[in-house]
């Protein structure tokens, strides 16, 4: 099988489809908005966001195609070589900020570049992780029980495990912006077909895993100082997103619609001078506990690697 | 005179202190908080936060001296041959965010760097800038003569007012941050205490234009259409200070108490996917009209040009 952009954008326009469906049947009181807008070239950016549900506060599920003439600097961060080249781009991104402060926020991605030539040069990456509010461990273990299973070895899953805690980090509050799950980039392991079935797993596995958790904590009561934290949790992430993140700078850089690269920004978010939960709270618990790297599954069964 | 780091933190805070003095006069319903750090060898950090009030949401009033062995690099953009060198900087940084959307946000910045040696490297920087969220044009001019009073001279309000104008665009919006004021970096013009006392003169003069038009407004009665779009535009407030900003970016770098660096955050923030204001509406005007650079004093006789 060649490699082939097309091939990818459809996989993941399709599940780009499969998640909207899922998140409209999870809560059909939001809205959904977002028109398409086609490239000349055959690109295609599909923003859709569903918001002011009853359960989802604000989501966004997007695909894009882009084609451009000069790769930007901070798509070739890790390949130096590429900048200035001619490109292709596919991605689908998903970001979740559920209205109840015991759902977790998540987000997934997954990507696909491609510097067509006579020896093309091809990347995926992507992965997807989990940002609680509230410490509740046997979400946290599923959630890692179920990247596990994604990655079809507890091997290749401790890989991406640890470049997920690395990478969802933020330096200036030194702690990590939720539990992890996967992340990987520069991936083209096994070849072409190989990495496109593992995203293609990765892609699948992600509402298996947060559909349990959400569907077990949306009708939680909570109260005002719960929603409080959350927004002030939900400022860590645009923090994260606006001064961190790879993925936002290569699209504030890439001339993409802004609405769309920053659709991922929480819908409300509050700063507090200097707020510290109270120690031994279940604030303090998720700080302590749940914001830093460890292994979710040491308890659990090692399963027997599997060949992919 | 000669170049000294002890005068110019003495001038800041003094001028924190009447800052927070009159802001407090202005919402004695506010609480304050804010602890002094030491470092060693006599730098100091004095965060001074109101929030919580009837009128000011939120206002920081920030001083520090620091003395660091390496100068980061956004610290050096302009200066590359000054990085890795050891520095002393000194700043009182200002950012009000008023409850009332008909009050604009306004932010000061003075901060001197120095890097002291035989021949000591030294500038200063700084400047005052006004937020607001409804188009009132007098309130606009107001501030934009008392800006130009603090020049001293129509030259240099016009350099420092389009310099303005460059710094606070958000290039991913396509739009200013707000109506401007001054900016001024690498400041050195006409040595050091000709230098001070301009720097003095702005920091002097930033309440005077903010203070009649934080009272003209801010018992304006409001709607909650009107505190939503406050929001949005707080959003913008901090996709600039996170992902555009070049004194958050030091700050980051630095090591600074992280609560202190991002202290100028909007208390709240609101995010909507594609909110467009209505055609013809107030808010649609502030876009328009006010989020571009524009000549504010064009209907105003210019003042003869003092000598300063």
């Amino acid at each position: 099988m060649s490699v082939s952009i097309i091939a990818v954008r459809e996989k993941f326009l399709d599940l780009q489809q499969e998640i909207i469906q899922t998140l409209s049947g999870l809560d059909q009181s939001a809205n959904c908005q977002g028109n398409d807008l086609e490239t000349s070239g055959g690109g295609l950016s599909r923003p859709r966001v569903l918001s002011n549900g009853k359960h989802i506060e604000k989501a966004a599920v997007q695909f894009t195609h882009s084609l451009g003439p000069s790769l930007p600097q901070a798509a070739t961060d890790r390949n130096p070589d590429l900048q200035g080249l001619p490109f292709q781009a596919t991605s689908i991104s998903v970001i979740v900020h559920p209205r109840n402060p015991h759902v977790p926020t998540t987000h997934m991605n997954l990507r696909f570049f491609l510097v067509d030539s006579d020896d093309p040069v091809w990347y995926f990456g992507g992965g997807f992780d989990l940002t609680p509010y509230y410490p509740y461990q046997e979400d946290v273990i599923q959630w890692h029980q179920n990247a596990r299973l994604a990655c079809g070895s507890d091997k290749r899953y401790r890989k991406l495990k640890s470049q997920c805690d690395e990478y969802f980090f933020l330096p200036h509050r030194g702690e990590l912006r939720g539990v992890g799950g996967l992340f990987f980039d520069d991936w083209k392991e096994g070849g072409f077909e190989s990495s496109q079935s593992f995203v293609s797993a990765v892609g699948g596995a992600f509402l298996l895993g947060y559909k349990p958790i959400f569907l077990r904590r949306h009708n939680t009561p909570w109260n005002e100082d719960e929603e409080q934290w959350m927004l002030m949790r939900r400022g860590r992430y645009a923090e994260f997103n606006l001064a961190v993140d790879r993925g936002t700078r290569y699209g504030l850089q890439s001339g993409r619609r802004i609405e769309a690269v920053l659709a991922s920004l929480p819908p409300r978010a509050v700063w507090k001078y200097d707020h510290r939960p109270e120690p031994g709270s279940r604030e303090a618990e998720l700080i302590l506990n749940y914001l830093r790297p460890q292994d979710w599954l040491k308890d659990l069964d090692k399963p027997i690697d599997s060949p992919l």
